[in-house]
């Protein structure tokens, strides 16, 4: 093989996702030299397949739900459907604005060497692009993940993963989508705003299950208002495709018939053709090993992101390409901790969530406080429609360890209730921070008023 | 005069808006008995006439200019003007949602004994109302707060103020605001967004004078984009009225045409006939005196919210009246703040601050550092197509001091923000605190990366 052995690099990255990019950029902010090597497009699955699109209709689906609802509230005009084709030209822009910022970015780090293709380990040290050759006196593995299907279901047709799903040309009229996770609910959420009858199966005993179960019950009965079907605790055994539509058959033998069906059972670390195996490095059910600072067991190689067993989360990965381009450099940074990392769940409504559930705590600690404050006290969200509820839990006479809201727009709450977790504060210390009315913010504050035992505009 | 002396309470407080009503919860919760007076609705200002019904309004603002850009991206559908009669039916059925549950919380603490008429006091623990007098062993002033006007200038007709402002059964096709802060911008950006043509006259150099330079800045942009006429540092010097009109003469002789004026020149504390003189009350340009801990000069009597001079938002009433009623109670709360007050403009944009201005920091330490994150590398933000920035002012290498932000729906940042001043975290530390991605939180997290030296999504 005529390979070609490129200058070594300070760092090499294979992946150009959220991760990676990172990795690449705060490594040459340090000083060192980087090759970043992608297959695809600069940004990844967050930015072309993920958050970003998946945000841009979501956002269609709120302007669509509310201009449905103006009359009531005095804004006279009709709605007369979702314009598909109008749908994508505004996803395309937005990804594409984003898009061009990035290569921007990247582009402007004179450090950074831009390697087009896909990367395969020949050792530890080296990657071999196209015949020719990198290498790095630092590998960081950044190759995101993929779409998980399930046992003999076949993707394509009517058949979709969110990646087809967010392609979609049409609304479908019937859906029905397996998994009642983050990307299930987030369709669920969008498709119904666009009109579609909805069914979301979901094998676990409640939606979101992750979640702490008081957002669950929220999440759930949110969905029978909005009229999107829910059916818990039932494992999915076919699913059958036609030319026109697609049915999954439930295990007790029931079939629900729709015109598509969206498979979210959740993603996979994607390291096929990486060369993992031969370069030593170890996986465990397909996530790559790493101590606490994302190193693996083969000196100078790092993993970060979704290959990294824990939250698949864009923000994560930034952060682990940060900690990762720090360390190569010689700092000493803070290892990224899974605890601290605020999730969001978007649509409507948004869910937000930071540290241990009320059973994660009761179960770390032996026993937990919690308070939980409605959205019918919180004058912004009664303005904004918004139902929903704000729960704290705290070790008992302790710090809050948990943070966990659900209801419209809440998703931009992460901020404070990831500080509030991270810097270990109590709802006694919360009690003397002003929260501005009327914001959605004050149910925060309210919550913590009412866990320190002294609510405010609700009862003790 | 047959005047009946009442049982002696714990504590008479003289005004149920917000600073009153959250003296009178705290104090019952503490085991106090209250007489609460109030010669309105429960709720005061804020909730009949200022925050609440604004924010209404603001609502039906944003879902309109939302629904006219719908088309843009996907939405069909037309818009057929604002229907003010089904605006106001929202707007008092927000408010008497509220007021509803707020009578429930008040009613139902059994320590509080709620009195209907105006209060004047007799001495410095007793206040007659309708020829009965209350006497306490504390006394709270509660009255809050009016609209301000210019001299010589009537209210009444075509001239209004917010409260008249808000019962607006029209949608003005021309209107002159006098006053470029808080009240004056919200209405100009809600009355456009109904379709109005809007000139803000602001005496000062900028609009929105106490907010950081660099935000008056871009809110001038925002409002040029939006065609919202904007004349400052310019003097009013007559307000003309006719049957179905008014005119604004400013100091340069020229004559600005309107069907309304609104006068937003701020809000003056209302303790007329309250007998403040006679009880030996001191004020000083019609405020309350007090110390730190809000007492006056009396002994037993205490002074809270838009009384006592400083910024005049109801989440300070709020946080006066908690304090002040465990003060009483024998607890050590901690005195109010008013650096840590966040304070939120409403409308489109929003904007949001805590803590110091540049300029000011700079006068406080000699110098300043910032760092400024424009909202056009922020994904959410740039799917919601809201333009803006956050800057954040820290004392040279150490905490940060001022959080700024402006944009479309930024208000609901300001916990984070608070939390930031209040608990004096550097950029550093904020560095590793996740944000989640996408959100226009994160902008408050890339700012802070910023300043750190170690930007993210954007240039050093």
């Amino acid at each position: 093989m005529g390979s070609f052995t490129a200058d070594p690099f300070d760092v090499v990255v294979v992946g150009g996702g959220s991760g990676g990019y990172a990795t690449a950029l705060r490594a040459a902010q340090l000083g060192l030299e980087v090759a970043l090597i992608e297959k695809g497009e600069l940004g990844g699955t967050c930015l072309h397949q993920g958050c970003i699109p998946t945000k841009a209709l979501l956002h269609v689906a709120e302007v669509a739900d509310q201009a449905r609802e103006g009359a009531a509230i005095g804004v006279r005009g009709t709605v007369d459907g979702i314009d598909m084709a109008a749908v994508r030209g505004f996803r395309e822009a937005t990804v594409g604005r984003l898009h061009k910022g990035l290569q921007g970015l990247v582009g402007g780090a004179r450090r950074i060497t831009r390697v087009a293709g896909e990367g395969r380990l020949v050792d530890g040290r080296t990657v071999e692009v196209g015949g020719v050759r990198y290498t790095g006196a630092n590998l960081v593995l950044a190759t995101g993940s993929v779409a998980r299907t399930l046992p003999g279901v076949e993707i394509g047709g009517r058949v979709l993963t969110s990646a087809e799903a967010l392609e979609l040309d049409e609304v479908p009229g019937r859906v029905v989508i397996i998994g009642g996770s983050v990307i299930g609910v987030e369709f669920a959420s969008l498709w119904r705003s666009f009109g579609a009858e909805v069914t979301v199966v979901e094998a676990a005993a409640r939606l979101v299950p992750a979640e702490d179960p008081a957002i669950s019950q929220q999440l759930g009965r949110a969905f029978r208002r909005r009229r999107i079907a829910v059916r818990t605790g039932v494992s999915v055994t076919a699913v059958e495709q036609r030319e026109d539509g697609a049915a999954v058959v439930l295990g007790n033998g029931e079939k629900l018939e729709a015109d598509h069906v969206l498979v979210a059972v959740g993603r996979a670390p994607f390291t096929d053709g990486l060369g993992l195996a031969e370069a030593g490095i170890d996986t465990d059910q397909g996530w790559v090993r790493t101590d606490r600072s994302l190193a693996t067991g083969v000196p100078g190689v790092y993993a970060v992101g979704d290959l990294v067993r824990g939250p698949q989360l864009a923000h994560r990965g930034f952060a682990h390409g940060i900690f990762v381009a720090e360390r190569i450099a010689g700092l000493d940074p803070e290892p990224v901790d899974d605890l601290g990392v605020p999730r969001v769940t978007y649509g409507d409504p948004e869910i937000v969530s930071v540290g241990l559930t009320e059973p994660q705590a009761v179960e770390e600690f032996g026993a937990a406080e919690t308070a939980e404050y409605d959205l019918g006290g919180n004058g912004r969200s009664q303005i904004l429609r918004a139902a929903g509820m704000v729960k704290l839990v705290r070790r008992p006479g302790g710090a809050i360890v948990g943070v966990h809201m659900i209801g419209a727009r809440l998703g931009e709450q992460s901020g404070e209730a990831a500080l509030i977790v991270k810097a270990g504060l109590t709802p006694e210390y919360l009690s003397g921070l002003l929260h501005a009315h009327p914001t959605q913010n004050e149910a925060l504050g309210e919550a913590a008023l009412a866990l320190a035992g002294k609510p405010l505009h609700g009862h003790a």
